[in-house]
């Protein structure tokens, strides 16, 4: 059963951003999959990640509140969809927990992690239902604000 | 990693169809997985079944066009969550190949067999959006058409 090619990024309607970062890749998995964790370098400053809820399984919620600079609370729910420790996290809000269709679905986030030299090469996708949500994403700063977060999160993994 | 409890039917949300059959489970299986044996099948007649497209993995194919008495064609595509031979299989239309978004989710699909003596336990599950979601799908015959599908699918396992 060959998973790793049914992900395959369409540039008109999807978001790829592709870095390799000198924090080995365990710890990068960890900083992905633990609460105490992703409140920590999530969301790129000054906005900032208040709650975080993880059940890390096929099916099991991906739950955040993230908080604007002036206080305005902006939830996240979905669910994760593939957990293969170390290598790849696939997660939808397309889904809310248990597999129930949701109502407002944006997008589909894959992180795949590989070893590089003593770093790792770190992809994430964004995949979106249509090209409309690709814009959407890429005007709410998709390159800046996700490129912001990895480096919140090699300074996270860091500390670790 | 518990993965059976993390489907939850909710009586307000989702409809449940649970009955043994019998015919043995690997059977059951394979009548479910391949787009010849699902053709015979999966459409309570006088609709038929058209085409089906499966590519059995999470994120892959399922595609199938059901076809009216009349002649009118309604084509379902989705896929696949959860793959577990013999045991369980779980799809949706809330997203794509390829796990994007969709347009129009209207249900995730769960069927489970469990061995019982000589048959089947056989459990068919839909989760829906909203309350409305259930009930349109149950106006549109839920118990007798999956119930007929199910009578149509024993029939045919018994000729395989």
């Amino acid at each position: 059963m060959n998973t790793t090619s049914i992900i395959q990024p369409d540039p008109k309607l999807d978001l790829v951003l592709e870095r390799v970062i000198d924090v080995p890749r365990d710890l990068v998995w960890k900083a992905w999959t633990t609460p105490e964790h992703i409140v920590k370098w999530f969301t790129p400053a000054p906005w900032s990640t208040k709650e975080c809820e993880i059940d890390l399984r096929p099916g099991g919620m991906f739950r955040t509140i993230m908080v604007s600079p002036e206080g305005q609370e902006f939830p996240n729910l979905g669910c994760y969809l593939e957990v293969v420790p170390n290598e790849r996290l696939v997660f939808t809000d397309a889904l809310l927990p248990g597999y129930r269709p949701s109502d407002n679905p944006f997008f589909t986030g894959v992180v795949s992690f590989a070893t590089e030299g003593s770093g790792t090469r770190y992809t994430a996708i964004a995949i979106h239902r249509d090209e409309a949500g690709r814009k959407q994403h890429e005007e709410m700063g998709f390159h800046d604000g996700w490129g912001k977060a990895l480096d919140q999160l090699v300074a996270h993994v860091k500390t670790m």
